[in-house]
């Protein structure tokens, strides 16, 4: 090592660009991770409830993965594959066969693309107008889906749209579901819309969506109206694509988010936890009928990273070759449930958002959500907001976070909130 | 391991997408890989003239590298860090600053952007864009850049560009230096349109390009036209770009591309070879007055590969702190020449392409140079093709690669030219 | 004349595009014209129901409107002025002021573009995106704003919007009022996602709409809900461009459609009937501290059709300078739509539409209206579909059409739908 | 008249927008004007050297077009006739078909769009992006093409482009014939782009060009470039779009200004001088082959401007049936060739440009260019400036000027001439 040479306390302020963000909030050096503790420098450590945005769903340094991984390197095993076919990668696709795939009686083939999950989105959304010859893919209010032009387009963020410098194309933004609370279903103005010849919205290539809308601020679709919208996509020729980046890899309680809604997309995206070590990885699930591309039409250098083939196999194999892990998930739902229920309670017109293991609580200011957060980061909590204010409070746990872990980080967050109120109200009362 | 359940001769015919390229034309399962050499199941073994497209500069599985990702994994140190602060990270930039950054005169702020060359590429764009208000970047003919909606645009590939059924916008293409052979300087002629106002050329965000086109065929643009290219973005307010992703890292001979040719660009994306071991990691070098980002305004989940920055780190101690590794370079440069005017020499017509250790042999068609890299595979050695008619037989191997073993390399290399062009030979002669 | 030398059999299949329409069902060669009367070569005479889709709301040959023009002409007047000053411009403007403009407290700038509504939308838009630096445009579903590339954008019409190949960009479209009959406001969509900074609807330029749509099916906006739109647009930066090409110069009862809603627009369209004698103008009204266009930076070779600027100016004068006309149509108003609920009286399910003299009945059906009004026609009277089906016959009568004569056409339209009717019960209990 | 109740000093300033342009430097207000002769208010006089920037070829009132027109009005003749057919566009139809089309082998259809060159080059793009499903239409440097969205795209100058206010896409921009003096020919760069798939060059629907560049500053193609051009559009599945809409109906010395030079168009734009007397009036003429609009796909509510069509006709028999007229213009442009030379002769590094009736002279800066101008018109004569710099002094006389009257105009510009540059040595003598 060569930090006795690093100024650590400037090294990013001198050369990291000004567009790092977790950091500023979080300021410490961390060092090492285990389960859902992070450590840093000093020692110091904190119950994750961010993992990596749910790109840590199985918690840091899972020791399965990290000793198949550490083989596979001491061993000289191939890191950077490109699309070769590799030992890894192989036993990869196996085991996603086998204990994903079949089970769930989908065919579809498996596409790597760049491993990130706005590549992934990228492809799917070309596969899309490729099929279909069409170029207008619908997506909805408060979705995120990547800031790459092309994925860009799709998300409705203000704020990463304005980052594009330039118009953004080819996508139509539709009211995701419940967008106005006590308005009818919002998938009536979709179907309006398409039955329409005159309505202005050019047939679709695609229509995208997330079941649970992650950064949105955990909206959650009901299952009625995702089955609407595919039926609604089968019936003017459209692919139905479900992004599933954050949602998947048992978020939501089963492997996909939307494994219980009786609806199989045409298209998956997914990356974030896929890889179950945090490493890069993305994939694209594309029915075989829809799998168009020809050979590197779309590519990509790190699409073969096989670290992250390895540890992906172990992580499948781990935890989703039986139903007890998933039934474990069931009862931690219920458990967040519980906790942020209290957490609501303290705050008047605070509501409870989303589902399974992407829960969190609206505190109806970003300001407040802020603070809390902030004041539990202090008190040994990684914790961070969602929404399009920032408004809520998010829970993004490792699925494998023990009850006690929970309760901890759950005791930290409450009490946070309560001396975050206290002081609130103190401070107006002055 | 698995892989007695897995049927390994159908796995990746039954569930990988059709995209799936390089493993048609080199079809063996590899294994596992050591500085210039792969090896498959079998225990075959293959001399690697590919690198992952120059993703592997300092070989495979490099064991400074290795043992430095062991010990980190074995810590449980962090492996996904989103933008946090870690040690790893904070090494890396230290590391980067101090050996490559400063020597150079160069006080570019580093981000770290989703880890491909596309996002790289993409976030370069943004930049540019938001900087200047305007939406119009300049990219040449034959340039890749990837294959994401932005940075397709830039990408003149039409194999690729087809990919996004859609129309691609924002970017006007220019011919590269020496793009008509005989012809007045092209820079002549990008000066023209930007002087005219009634041109049709809109104001440009930046100017995008790279020194030796790999993708495209291995052209190399002069310093002077470089430098004119540079002038002229400067005196019509854009940004230069150089797009540093497969030319940089040492492939031209020094660690950037572009670093005897006088010229400091605005902007330089990295990705390919910067982790030093084939991981997933990209950046971009900015200038710091066009540090303009907000924080996060342009994102991604996998920003902080910290496996990449441990291992970047080492790659940049190991080869770049002193004047050795760079000083090989250029014999090995000189080399690589002598072998591929041996080549060239074979075959009528045939000129050689690049420079540094990115060069190779334009055969004049796509069909023989496909033959001869196709026979080479059958004798022990992994190479491609590149071009816009695949015409260019291409040299990307390690910069690691010892003397003996290009020496073998290109016995193979040669052998295979001649046999297929003996067998062409006797087929037209029948 | 040369008719003697061309064959009229044929001219028009041997030689006109197959774009051409109207001709295919009313194939008569019409030849000349009189206020609510057209003539054919053979003499055979219309009533016109249609008044060349509301560009000749004061009839054909308006006497006054011709004797002036032929004055103009006789007396060498220019005809042809690019945007110079003339004598017949200067009248126009005056007229245009003084019982047009003044009366009704606007101080717009009035631009002459070239001339026509689509010119006329496209300067509008330009100039929208000019004063506030965005591109988004927000228009409505079953909109028609003209079919050239930036107008086309804002056109609902699948079939119009089909014909650009290629992808338009710059418009968001949203629900006009009413869109699903039953639901709640569409307004309240729009302020949602004006209000939601993730909703991915970009900053608007502009909200461009009709009061009532023409093309789409008569679609009536309500005053309140205009004023809505009013009050968002203004809330959140952007302009209001009414499209008054169809809908204004009387056609609703009032010179401007809007003239009752208690809503000013910042920029006004015209085009249609502003002649007053059916030759081609256009022009935009616009707030003068939006008239920011640089001398020429939208121009046009015929945005001085002095002829026209002739008998507009005779029609302002004639028609609006005292209240006696626009009193009329407020009672021929009442008479359109007694007579057309007689006509809805006769078909099951059917509605009435539009307001002013701007009515129609939907009929449920493109296929029976369409009927209706080729029986019509056959019977002398020239009548026109429009909606998303085609299926709203739609009285677009002169405005000077006497009581008598409107009487006439109502007997022919009732008569044609009783056949029609009669016919289809017939084929159907057969 | 009502000009009593005007304030003529005043109407324009207060009440038309900050757009207008040529009545800044040509203040009077214009009343009347005959053949090459424009009179003002006070009975002042000018000759016309700018023609309604070549929309009054056959001068202004020609009394045979007038009588004709008079007759029409008189008689009730149709005024506004949608695309219905009428005597007046059957008899139009047939004296174009007589005298222009069938005389030229051409069987293009003729389609009537709305009456501006920039719909009828909206239309032609359309048109050829449904032809061939492709997005692409590759335009040249200093076309000028109009200034609504879709054909703004294809015109050159950044003033005009900027007023977009967005981006302009679908349009690859390639230089004009002799676009870099003295460099080799420009259609081997359009050829080496056209047949390398990694150009970046999508595959185009048209090339869109004009002979001559009227806006352009009066560049003209020589016929083996435009032969070339239109090889390789047939090559490449291109459709050659001809703009002829100012070069044509004469200006060039025949009636479309390609006639000489061995190609035949897909298509043909025309406007400015197609009605003969400044009446707005635009056609496409499409091979039969590519007339593939549907019904009304493209329409326009004044595609029938009927009093257009009777002057277009008288204006096409008078002028067209016989080659006098033809044979006078070749004359004329030797006059004005010698008229021209002379100017330049006084004018160091003077270039002469253009060619038939539709010549000019670069005199090096927009600032002389326009002092002589503006000095002409104090004398007497009518004349304007084009080119990027508007640089250029140019000369558009309606076609049918006289000998004599040209001497008169000459005299004046030459005058002009020397007292601007004398003014302007005295002043740098100072």
């Amino acid at each position: 090592m060569t930090s006795d040479m690093i100024d650590f306390s400037t090294i990013f302020d001198r050369r990291e660009s000004a567009v790092r963000s977790y950091c500023r909030g979080m300021p410490a050096m961390f060092q090492s991770a285990s389960g859902s503790e992070l450590k840093d420098a000093d020692g110091r450590s904190w119950i994750d409830f961010l993992a990596g945005c749910s790109s840590l769903n199985y918690g840091h340094n899972d020791p399965d993965m990290k000793a198949a991984l550490i083989d596979h390197i001491a061993g000289d095993g191939i890191a950077h594959g490109l699309d070769l076919h590799t030992g890894a990668k192989g036993s990869f696709l196996a085991a996603f066969e086998r204990h994903i795939l079949a089970p769930r009686d989908m065919d579809h083939r498996v596409m790597f693309t760049g491993p990130t999950g706005a590549n992934a989105v990228e492809a799917a959304m070309k596969i899309a107008r490729k099929v279909t010859g069409r170029t207008n893919i619908i997506a909805f209010t408060n979705g995120f889906h990547g800031v790459t032009a092309g994925a860009l387009a799709a998300t409705g963020n203000s704020y990463h749209r304005g980052g594009a410098g330039m118009m953004l194309n080819g996508v139509t933004r539709m009211p995701y579901d419940g967008y106005i609370a006590g308005q009818s279903d919002t998938a009536d103005y979709l179907e309006a819309m398409l039955d329409d010849r005159s309505s202005g919205l050019d047939a679709p290539a695609a229509i995208i969506l997330e079941t649970v809308q992650g950064e949105g601020g955990l909206n959650v679709a009901r299952p009625e109206w995702v089955r609407r919208i595919a039926k609604l996509a089968k019936k003017h020729g459209a692919l139905l694509i479900i992004d599933d980046i954050q949602a998947g890899c048992g978020r939501c309680g089963t492997f996909f988010s939307f494994e219980e809604m009786g609806v199989t997309p045409d298209i998956v995206t997914m990356a974030k936890s896929l890889s179950g070590f945090g490493l890069p990885m993305a994939l694209v699930l594309v029915r075989p009928e829809y799998d168009v591309f020809e050979p590197a039409e779309h590519n990509g250098t790190f699409r073969g990273n096989t670290h992250a083939f390895v540890t992906a196999r172990v992580a499948i194999e781990k935890f989703w070759a039986d139903e007890t892990f998933q039934n474990e998930l069931t009862q931690k739902s219920d458990l967040i449930h519980d906790a942020l229920s209290d957490l609501a309670a303290l705050i008047p017109g605070a509501k409870l958002k989303g589902r399974g293991l992407m829960q969190g609580v609206d505190v109806g200011s970003g300001k407040l959500a802020g603070d809390i957060c902030a004041r539990a980061y202090e008190k040994g909590l990684v914790i961070e907001t969602s929404g399009n204010e920032d408004q809520v409070v998010k829970v993004l746990a490792p699925l494998t976070t023990s009850p006690e872990t929970f309760g901890q980080g759950f005791d930290i967050l409450l009490e946070a909130a309560r001396e975050t109120l206290t002081e609130t109200t103190n401070i107006a009362a002055e």
